[in-house]
């Protein structure tokens, strides 16, 4: 990892969202940002304004000299940057034409078009954030509940990579040490830093373990939970569904106006998002003939994480019931026997036998929003844990890079705690020490492969 | 209107269009805006830093003291801004969470919701630009080829505002020269005067009729001109629409992925934004069995306002070619001979006796990309008139707001022309003269009543 600031080209792109809006940002950065900006320019001298200021103007066509749009342009000189290079934000009217025109205008002035997620890539190459940082850029962009939000906002913040950094001192602080008696064999200190080392090797493998247990958690939070509501027809999926659609819990996940049946609909149940499984047959149909069937539900289960199982409180088991139950066995799962405005003909305790696992079970009237509060409980708890919902500490590990990292720094680990134990000499032991620390190094982004840099950052979105 | 600053209540929404992108703004604008941002703020004290500065800090929920996001905050203090208010730009890691988060933040600490267009609707409030400046705003964003968005830049700046207020000028001057004549009788200038209305009157209505004549064009490159391409099978007609959308021509509307058949197409040639009329049928047929007849054909055209009919050189004239001739006579319309590059069947001249009208017709070779240049040039004189295309002037007027207003200030001119004719007594010409005036001023937004402003601005995108 580059930790001072290389010249890099100057490179352009727009960073707000695409469509019409209020305001869309075309952004620059490199050495040559405020110079090629400023070909595109008429109003004060940007070479000449301070940095982190916002100057008024018009962006010209030197070709032509017609004025393409009524500007603001900020002006950020490195250091203090995104990038930690200059950057330019020029803000415009909204418009696709006008935008798209001042980006030409730029690239025909010397920039470059920017590469997906280059800006932030910059940003990790001169030093200014680690690699977990920058994933964290992503998942801040991508969240969808405040949960998802926070975990990444503190990623951003520094949280896992101090965390990292120091479980890493910790194994070095013993490395040091060890690499001492290697080199002064006549101290014979080693069973003494044997037993450090064992401590030490220990206690970072305990936090390690903790970290790995967080993955899932991270990984829901980054892509939402895979749901399934499943049930025969006419027990109140589509009830189900719709109070999960409403009440504030739909997450938008794309721009309004677009048809809803061919996307993916995320809800927010106390911070983890739920991806909704195949609910365009449940729209589809009427609250009042459900017509989704047994079959529709078993195939909806495929790709479900979570399945949300509908029986009917009010008319006793029958034989799809039966199938359903079975189908479902080894998924995780919450049974919900809903109508419990009716009179009851089906009561948990006759689920008994045919529901041997430890799946919730609980009476709702969907109807009358009764027993809701359970069923978003069952789903907190299933997912966070106890307690750790509402917990203050939001160290997860939160994508498959990290996790297999520190699962491979953890295994090193490992191997020094049974070499140890087994008085294996201790400049052997160091070897896997050593992995271990490597291992953790990746995480943050030391010595990361050019690979793996780019397949990273190209996950990106474009101006980011 | 409004030309002091007056105090209102401070607004906040979100500026950048929907979606996950690099950057999102949140925007307030308010006699508040400063201190409502600093309550969510951590950073510097925005109250104390300079005008037009941008500030790094956070953006923290104050009831829980959680960091929601890493943010810049531009600062741009009255009366240099957007609003002619204070100003506060939140730019945030373009998250469709964390952005919502913040609004909402801003909102719990006193900013109230901006209604669409609110943020501009307050520019022209507090006098910083006249309402044709103000409805430019909205063709600037929405405008779909570079000449539209040229048309609206120079809106912007003040273009038709400056012509009309001259315009009005002039109608003031000979207005107060007559109201002298009333209240001094004795000076019997009447004459001298009724010939210098005269003048005005016919020198202001000439422009008037020649803005008047502009309106055309402003509507299609708001709007688009609906387009049919229209034909027998097999003529070429999926060819033609695949060269209109490749060659840079094909106008993004709308956010990439999402479905393009339901979707409206635009096409841009020449500055002239053409709006695909019914191409969903033409896209799902291939370009060897070209399955849309004339019937679907003729159902094309109720929609269109130019018909591209397209009919096969290489072949003689068929019964299915005369009744689309037939059916195409009330409309404008290019006739395209295509397939030149086969052995020639059928020839300009074998037409003449069909088309009576002044309809293009012109050979072409869409398969050899040949004539295709005549056929842009030939949609581009349409409605651009003669070197219109490119002319400097971009004064248009550019909705029915504006015409409907001009269209009244031309026929009272008319009743001026006449009454003076006709020597009718000059204060009752005054009247009319007066009317002129005042319609005039109403385009600019003098006097415009309040349903008007409202009913204009909820037009407008959120955030804008």
């Amino acid at each position: 990892m580059a930790n001072s600031i290389t010249a890099y080209d100057t490179i352009a792109a727009i960073s707000t969202p695409p469509g019409e809006g209020g305001i869309s940002i075309v952004r620059l950065s490199g050495d040559e940002a405020i110079q090629v900006a400023q070909r595109v320019f008429k109003g004060k001298d940007l070479a000449n304004v301070p940095t982190h200021t916002i100057n008024y103007g018009h962006i010209v066509d030197p070709a032509t000299q017609d004025v393409v749009d009524e500007v603001m342009v900020s002006v950020m000189r490195a250091p203090k940057t995104y990038t930690r290079e200059d950057v330019i934000e020029i803000n415009c009217h909204g418009g696709i034409v006008d935008t798209n025109r001042i980006l030409q205008l730029l690239l025909s002035q010397g920039a470059r078009m920017a590469e997906p997620g280059e800006f932030t890539k910059r940003a990790f190459l001169n030093g200014r954030i680690d690699l977990t940082q920058a994933e964290s850029v992503m998942d801040l962009i991508r969240a969808k509940t405040d949960k998802a939000m926070q975990v990444a906002v503190d990623q951003l913040d520094g949280n896992l990579s101090h965390l990292i950094k120091n479980l890493r001192q910790d194994i070095f602080s013993v490395l040091g040490q060890e690499e001492v008696n290697i080199d002064y064999p006549e101290y014979e200190m080693d069973e003494v830093t044997g037993k450090m080392m064992l401590e030490k090797a220990q206690e970072v493998r305990d936090h390690l373990v903790q970290l790995l247990k967080t993955a899932n958690q991270g990984k829901i939070l980054r892509e939402g939970l895979a749901t399934a509501i499943i049930g025969r027809p006419n027990v109140g999926k589509s009830s189900l569904l719709n109070y999960l659609l409403h009440e504030d819990k739909a997450i938008v996940t794309d721009v309004a106006g677009t048809t809803r049946d061919t996307l993916e609909e995320y809800v927010n149940v106390r911070g983890v998002p739920l991806k909704l499984v195949d609910t365009a047959g449940i729209h589809h149909t009427t609250d009042k003939v459900e017509k989704i069937g047994v079959e529709r539900s078993k195939k909806a289960l495929g790709q479900a994480d979570l399945v949300l199982l509908v029986l009917d409180a009010s008319a006793p088991l029958q034989s799809d019931d039966r199938e359903l139950l079975k189908a479902t066995q080894d998924k995780k799962r919450i049974i919900l026997l809903n109508k419990t405005d009716l009179p009851a003909a089906l009561h948990p305790e006759n689920l008994e036998a045919l529901v041997t696992d430890d799946s919730r079970i609980i009476p709702v009237s969907i109807l009358k929003t009764a027993g809701l509060d359970a069923l978003e409980a069952a789903i907190a708890k299933l997912f966070f844990g106890e307690g750790i919902e509402n917990s203050q500490s939001n160290v997860l590990v939160t994508n498959a890079r990290q996790y297999g990292l520190l699962a491979q720094a953890k295994a090193a680990l490992d191997e020094v705690i049974t070499a140890l134990q087994n008085e294996v000499p201790l400049d052997l032991v160091q070897i896997d020490m050593t992995t271990a620390w490597e291992k953790m190094g990746e995480v943050v982004g030391e010595n990361a492969p050019d690979e793996l840099i780019t397949q990273l950052f190209s996950q990106f979105c474009l101006g980011k």
